[in-house]
C-alpha cells in the first residue's frame, strides 16, 4: 500500500504532467498553424478567419510575437468571460448543462469538504487507534485521518452518522435546486427556440401492414381520421442499407482518387500507377487516376439503379414515418397519447431533431425490440462481470510483488525508492485507464443493437452502460479482491448484511488508491484533454497530405463534441468517490474539488472554442445525472452502515436505515416533480408558442417548411443541389431545407418521391437528371455528409 | 405431521360441512321469506316480484311445494345457463372478468394436473428413497408421491426440470391468450357502452391557487386557453367533511325516530320514552318521538347553515375539479397529456365513473401524497412482518404437543384418534383464517390514507396489500419456522442462494398442510359463501324490527358486491400453491382444481342472482391478476432451484436460471402489449365513438347531460327532488341526473352553484327552499344515499 510519501510523489508527477500539457497547449494555441485545432468552433460559426493570412512566411506557421508567450495562462479568464446565456446561445443547452455538472460538484463537495475536514479530522485523529499499531501494519498515514483510526464501539461514530445525515441533506438540497434550475432552463430554451421541424413532427413506428395498401396511404388515412384538425403531412422512411454501403464504397474510391491526383500534381512528371490485385500487391499495373475514375463511374451507375429501385419498390418503404402537424399542440397531443387499440402498433413519439435521427433503427418491429433488449441485457451482464479478468491480471502486475515475480530482472530497478513510489502511485490507475479505452466503442455498438432511434438516446444509453461498468469494475473491483465474477459468486453466497460489511471494511484502506486515481485520471487526463493531441496530429497530417481547397481544410478540422458516453460516467464516478469518502476519509475531497474546478475551466474553454455539438437534446441527460448521484448517495449510506457495523458501533444500523428511505422518497418526489419536463412537452407551452406564431403570422408557410425536413439522407444530396439553384429566389437562410419541389406538388402528403402515384413520375425523372449532374460536380462532399449522417 | 389418514378425515369433514352448507342453501333459497336474500340482483333490476304475494298465509313464509325440494341442486345448471355476453349485460364486465379467473385456473392447472400426475407420480414413487426410512421418520404418505422420494443426485430430476419448463410455457401461453381476450373484451365493452359522463370528463387535481382568483375561474380560463376547441364545462369539488358528519348524525337520529315510531305503532297504549343523559342511562325522562323530532329539526337548521357556508365560502371549493369536454377525443387527449410546466400542478386523469369517486381524497396536495405513500409503505412493511406474532402463537397451540403443554386437562381428549386427526387436519388452517378476518378493514383504511381517488383503485390497492400479506405470512410463514420477523432477520443474515434453499427444502413437507388449508378455506369457505348466512340473518332481523314500507324492504336487502380486496388475493394464493407444487407434489393439484370448479359455480350463481356491483371498472384489475400469476411463477422457479440444489441435482441451477429470465421478458412484453388497454383509452376508439355520436346526432344535449353528472353528493339530494318534479316532462330515463337548473343558466361553466357570481344568488335561494321541502319529505332515504356514497 502506498504511504503518504508515495501520494506526494504521485501528486508531483501528475501536477508536473498536467503542467506540461498546459504549457504545450499554451504554446501551441497561439501558433497560427494550429489555430484551426484550438478555435474550431469559431471557424465553424464563421466568426474567425485564419491568422495565417497576415504576417510573413514564417509568421504563417509560428507565432513570432513573443509578448503573447508571457501570458500563456490567459485562456482561463477568457474562458470565464462568457456568461451562461451566451454559452447557451453559442454552443447550445447541452453544453451549458454539462458545465453545470461540474459546478454542482463544487457546490456539493465544497461546503462538505470544509465541514468534514474541520469536524471529522480532529475526531478521527484523536481516536488514535492506529498509533498503537506497528508502522508496517498501518496501511498508510492517510488512514490516521480516516475513520479507521477510531476505536471500535466508540461513541465518536455518532459524529460520523450525524455528518452522513448532514451531507445527505445538503446534497439533496443542492440536487433539488439544480434539477429545478435545469428544468426551468430547458423549458425556457425550448420556449425561446425559433420554429423547428421537430416541434411539429412525431415519429410513428410500427405502422401496420395492410394488404393492398402502401404504408404511406395507411399513415395518411389513419392520421387524417384520428387527428382531422391537426394532421398536416408525413414523410416516409426508406430502407437504404444497400445504398449507404455503395455510398461508403464510392467515398473510399474518391479518397484514393484525390490522393492520386494530389500526388500527380506534386510530381507532374510521373503518373501514379497501381496493381489491380489484392491490396495492390500483384496483378496488372494500371494508371491509378484513370482506374479510380472508371470505378467511380461504375459505382455511380449502380447507385442510380439502386436509387431507382428504392423509389419503385414499395418494400423499401419501411413501417415508420415522420408525421407533421399544423400546430405544436397537435404534434404534442399525438406524441403523448396512445393511438391504436393495439398498443404495439402506431407507436408515436416526438421526432428527434433531423440531425439527431439514427436512421437505421427506425423500422425495427416491436417484438424484435423486446428480444433485442433482453439479449443486450444478458450480454451487458456478461460484459460487466467478465471484462475484469484481463484488468485484474494487469493490476496484479502493477502490484510490486507480482511484478517482481513475473519479471525478476526488474528487481534492481524496483529497488530504487523513486521508481517504487512511481509504480505504486501511478501504475494501478494507468492500467485501468488503458483497459477502459476500447469499452465505449463496444458499448455504443450494443446500444445501437438495442434499437434506439436518436443519437442523443444512444449516447445516453451508452453512458448508463458505462456507469454500471465503472461501478462494478472500477469502484467495487478496486475495493474487493478478485475479479468481478469471483465477487459476484461471493456475493451470491453471502448474506444481505454481510456484503456491505465486506466492502465497507475495505473502503478506508482504498482511499490512497482512489486519490492516485483521481490525480491520474482526473488531473492529468483533463490537462491532456485541452491539448487535443490526437486531433492536432490528425489535422496536421491531413493538412500535409489531403487538403487542397478551403472546404477540405474545414473538413480536416473535425471539431468533435463533448464525449458524453465517456465523460458523464467518469464524472459520476467522481461523485461516487466523493459521496462514499466524505464521511470515511474526508481528506480525499480536496482532490476531487481540484478536479471539478480544473475540469470546469478546461471544458468551458473547449465548449467555447472547440467543440461543435452534433445534436441538441436540451439537457435531456440531466435526469440521468440526478439519478446517478442519488444512487451514489444510497451506495455511500449502505457502505457506511456496513463499515460501522464492523466497527461494532452500537445501534448504528437503526440510526442509518432511515437515510436510504428518505433518499429514495426524495428521488421519487424529484422524479415526479421534474422528470416530465425532460420527457414530455406541456400542452400549455405548446399552446403559447402556437399562439405567438399565429399572431406573428409565421405559420402560413408551415407545410413548405416541414415538407422535407425529415427527408432521408439519401435524398438530401439531391435537395442540396436544387437548393443551391433556388436559394437566390428564396433567401430564407434560417429555414432548413425547404423543398422547392413540394411547392409545385399538389399531393396531399409531403413524401416528395412517392412510389404509388404515377402522376409524379415526371418529377422522379427530372430529379434523377439533377441527381446525375450533382454526382459530377460535388459528389465527394455530400457523400461524406451522407456517411456521417449514417454513422455506421 | 398429518398422515394420509388425517387428510382423509379432514377431507371428510370439509366435504360434509360443504354439503351441509349446500343443503341449507338449497332449502332456504326456495323459501319465499328468503327470496330477497338469494335473488337480490333480480329485485334490484326490477325483474322479480316477491313470491309472497301468491299463496296462503303459510305459503308466504315457507315453501309448501315439496316437489321443488327434490331438485335442490338445480341452481348449478341454472347458473351455467347464462352466456358470458349475457352476464356482461346483466352484471357488468368486472363480474364477467372475475369469473374468467376461475376458468383461467382450470385451464392452467387442468392439463398440468393430468400430465404431472401421469409423469411425475411414477417417477417419484419409483425412486423409493422414503420406503427405506422408518415409518415415524417419514413425514407422511403423501411425501412418497412427491419429489422428496427421489434420491439425491438422481438423474430423475431432469424430468422435474423439464416439467417446470413445460408448465411455465403452458401457463404463459394461457396467460397470454387470456390477457388478449380480456383486453379485447374491455375495449369492446367500452366501445359498446352508451354515452356516459366519465367518457367526456377528466379529473383535474392540484389546481394552483392564484391570488384574487377563485379555483373555478382558474380552471375555466386554463382549459379555455389550452383546449379551446374541446373544453365544455367543469364541476367544482366542495370540501364537505363537516356536512357529511352532520348528515351521518342526522341519519342516526332518524333511525332512532323510526325505531320509536314503530314501537309506538305496535303498542299504541305506551308512548316510548328515553333518558337524556349519556347512553340513555340517566338524566331527565322525555318522550322519545318528540325528542328525536326536535333534535332532527335542530340538525336540519345546522345542515342548512353549513350548506350555505359551503356555498359562500371560496375556501370550501377544493383544488380539484371535474372538467368536461365536448368530445371523447378531447377528454382523452387531456387525460393522457401533461398540461402545465410544473408537472405537479394541473394533474389530469380520466375521471372515475360518478358512483366510483371517493370524494374525500380528491383534494390532497401532491407533496402530501408523496409523504402519505412513504408512511403507508413503512406501515405496510411493519404490518406484514409483525402481524404474524399472534398467529404464530395460536398455531403453536394447534400443534398437538403445544396444546398438551398449555392445556394439560385436554390430554385424554387428544388421546382419541378422531379428535387428534381433527385437530391436526383442521385447526392450523382455521387459526389462520380467523386471524385474517380483521385484516381487510385495516388494509382498506391504509389504502384510503394513501390518497387514491376511486373506490375501484382503493379495492385494487387493498387487494395488492393483502396479497403481500398472504405471501409473507400465509405462504412463507407456514413454510419457514418462526415469526415473519424472525424470518426477515434470518433472511438478512443468509446468503442470496441460501434463502431459496432453506424454503425450498421444506416445501414438500408442507404439502399436507396446504391441502387441508385448501379444503378448509376453499371448499368449506366457498360453500358458506353461497349460503350468505350473515346477510340472511341481518335481513330477517331488519324485516322483523325495521321494515315498514316497500322501500325499507329494498334497503334491507343489501346485495353487496364481489369482495375483490379479499377474494382476489386468496385466489392468487391458490394460484401460488398450484404453481409451486405442480412439480414438487402434484397430488395437490386436484384439490385446487376442485376448488376452482366449485368456486366458479358458486360465484357464477351469486353474480347472476345476488351481487350488485358498486361500480364498473371494466376489468381494470386484470393486469394485477396477470402480474401476480407471473410473480407466482417466478417464486415457484426460485424455490425449485433451491430445492434441487439441496438435492445435489448436478447443474440444475444453470438449467433453471434461464426460466425466470424468459418469464420476466414475457411479462415485460405482455405489459407493453396489453396493459395500455387498461390504463389509457386509444384515440382511435374515442374518435370512432365520437363520429358515431355525431352521425346519430346525440351530442346536441351534451352540456345538459354533463352539467351535474359529477355533482358533489351533498347537492345530489336536491337534484333528486327536482328531478322527480321534472321527470315527467323529460322522459329520458337513461340519462343520469340532468339538471333542469343548468338549462336555465347562461353561466359558461356548469358548476351549478357557484360562489362568485352574484347573478346566481336567486337560484341559491330558490334551491334552498326546495332543499328544505326535501328534508321534510324523504330525508331519511337520501341521507342514507349520501352516507353510502361517502363511505367513511
Amino acid at each position: 500500500m502506498a504511504s503518504l510519501g508515495d501520494i506526494g510523489v504521485s501528486a508531483l508527477i501528475n501536477i508536473l504532467s498536467a503542467f506540461a500539457f498546459l504549457l504545450a497547449f499554451a504554446v501551441l494555441r497561439i501558433q497560427p498553424i494550429s489555430d484551426r485545432v484550438y478555435f474550431t468552433k469559431w471557424y465553424i460559426a464563421g466568426k474567425r478567419s485564419s491568422p495565417r493570412n497576415t504576417g510573413g512566411v514564417m509568421g504563417k506557421f509560428v507565432n513570432l510575437n513573443f509578448r503573447t508567450y508571457l501570458t500563456f495562462l490567459n485562456w482561463m479568464p477568457q474562458a470565464l468571460r462568457m456568461s451562461e446565456a451566451e454559452i447557451i446561445n453559442h454552443a447550445g443547452l447541452d453544453s451549458a448543462a454539462f458545465l453545470r455538472i461540474y459546478i454542482l460538484g463544487l457546490k456539493i463537495f465544497g461546503p462538505i469538504a470544509i465541514v468534514a475536514l474541520l469536524v471529522l479530522i480532529p475526531v478521527n485523529v484523536s481516536g488514535g487507534m492506529l498509533f498503537f499499531l506497528r508502522r508496517d501494519l498501518v496501511v498508510s498515514n492517510i488512514d490516521k485521518l480516516s475513520i479507521s483510526n477510531v476505536r471500535p464501539k466508540s461513541y465518536k461514530f455518532l459524529v460520523h452518522i450525524a455528518m452522513e445525515y448532514l451531507c445527505t441533506f445538503w446534497t439533496c438540497y443542492m440536487l433539488y435546486r439544480e434539477y429545478d434550475r435545469v428544468a426551468t432552463m430547458r423549458l425556457n430554451f425550448l420556449a425561446s427556440q425559433g420554429r423547428r421541424p421537430e416541434q411539429f413532427t412525431v415519429l410513428v413506428r410500427n405502422v401496420p401492414q395492410e394488404s393492398g395498401r402502401s404504408v404511406s396511404d395507411s399513415v395518411e388515412s389513419f392520421f387524417r381520421r384520428n387527428h382531422p384538425d391537426h394532421y398536416l403531412c408525413h414523410q416516409a422512411v426508406y430502407d437504404a442499407k444497400k445504398f449507404a454501403k455503395l455510398v461508403k464504397k464510392r467515398n473510399q474510391l474518391q479518397n484514393w482518387l484525390d490522393y492520386n491526383q494530389l500526388k500527380f500534381e506534386k510530381q507532374p512528371s510521373k503518373r501514379p500507377t497501381k496493381k489491380k490485385g489484392f491490396l495492390g500487391l500483384w496483378g496488372e499495373k494500371v494508371d491509378s487516376i484513370n482506374y479510380y475514375k472508371e470505378q467511380i463511374k461504375d459505382l455511380d451507375t449502380k447507385l442510380m439503379m439502386e436509387r431507382e429501385r428504392i423509389m419503385k419498390d414499395p418494400k423499401s418503404v419501411t413501417r415508420a414515418a415522420f408525421v407533421s402537424f399544423n400546430s405544436r399542440w397537435g404534434a404534442d397531443v399525438c406524441a403523448q397519447t396512445q393511438q391504436s387499440k393495439n398498443p404495439t402498433l402506431w407507436l408515436t413519439n416526438w421526432a428527434p431533431e433531423p440531425r439527431d435521427v439514427y436512421w437505421k433503427n427506425l423500422s425495427i418491429p416491436f417484438v424484435s425490440l423486446t428480444i433485442r433488449r433482453l439479449v443486450i441485457s444478458v450480454a451487458m451482464f456478461a460484459l460487466v462481470f467478465f471484462y475484469m479478468i484481463p484488468i485484474a491480471f494487469v493490476q496484479s502486475l502493477a502490484n510490486l510483488e507480482g511484478l517482481e515475480r513475473v519479471a525478476p530482472f526488474l528487481r534492481p530497478l524496483i529497488g530504487w525508492k523513486f521508481v517504487k513510489s512511481f509504480l505504486q502511485g501511478f501504475l494501478p490507475g494507468l492500467a485501468l485507464k488503458i483497459f477502459l479505452f476500447a469499452l465505449p466503442i463496444i458499448l455504443m455498438i450494443m446500444s445501437k443493437l438495442e434499437g434506439h432511434v436518436a443519437l442523443s438516446v444512444l449516447e445516453r444509453r451508452t453512458a448508463s452502460k458505462y456507469y454500471y461498468f465503472m461501478l462494478v469494475n472500477v469502484f467495487l473491483g478496486s475495493i474487493a479482491t478478485g475479479t468481478a465474477f469471483q465477487q459476484l459468486h461471493a456475493f451470491l453466497h453471502q448474506s444481505a448484511t454481510q456484503i456491505p460489511r465486506n466492502i465497507g471494511i475495505s473502503i478506508p484502506m482504498k482511499a490512497t488508491f482512489f486519490i492516485t486515481y483521481i490525480m491520474v485520471d482526473g488531473w492529468a487526463g483533463i490537462a491532456s484533454e485541452i491539448l487535443r493531441l490526437k486531433p492536432l496530429v490528425i489535422f496536421h497530417l491531413k493538412n500535409m497530405f489531403l487538403v487542397k481547397t478551403e472546404r477540405d481544410l474545414e473538413k480536416a478540422m473535425d471539431p468533435k463534441s463533448v464525449d458524453f458516453p465517456e465523460t458523464l460516467p467518469s464524472l459520476q464516478l467522481y461523485f461516487l468517490l466523493g459521496t462514499v469518502y466524505m464521511v470515511v476519509t474526508p481528506i480525499l475531497l480536496p482532490f476531487i474539488l481540484v478536479f471539478f474546478a480544473f475540469a470546469y475551466f478546461v471544458y468551458r474553454h473547449q465548449i467555447i472554442n472547440v467543440y461543435n455539438q452534433k445534436y441538441e437534446s436540451a439537457a435531456a441527460f440531466w435526469p440521468h445525472v440526478h439519478g446517478r448521484i442519488i444512487a451514489n448517495l444510497l451506495i455511500s449510506q449502505l457502505l457506511l452502515m456496513g463499515l460501522l457495523s464492523t466497527k461494532k458501533a452500537a445501534n448504528s444500523t437503526p440510526l442509518l436505515i432511515v437515510l436510504p428511505i428518505l433518499t429514495l422518497t426524495f428521488h421519487k418526489y424529484c422524479k415526479n416533480r421534474f422528470e416530465p419536463a425532460f420527457r414530455k412537452y406541456p400542452l400549455e407551452e405548446a399552446m403559447t408558442k402556437d399562439t405567438q406564431d399565429r399572431e406573428s403570422g409565421t405559420d402560413v408557410t408551415l407545410k413548405t417548411y416541414l415538407a422535407n425536413a425529415y427527408l432521408h439522407p439519401i435524398f438530401r444530396s439531391l435537395e442540396e443541389a436544387e437548393l443551391a439553384e433556388v436559394r437566390v429566389d428564396k433567401n430564407e437562410a434560417h429555414i432548413a431545407n425547404p423543398s422547392p419541389v413540394e411547392l409545385k406538388s399538389s399531393s396531399p402528403h409531403c413524401a416528395y418521391l412517392h412510389e404509388n402515384e404515377p402522376s409524379e413520375g415526371v418529377q422522379v425523372e427530372q430529379s434523377q437528371k439533377v441527381y446525375h449532374y450533382k454526382f459530377e460536380s460535388r459528389s465527394n462532399v455530400y457523400m461524406y455528409d451522407i456517411e456521417s449522417q449514417h454513422n455506421v
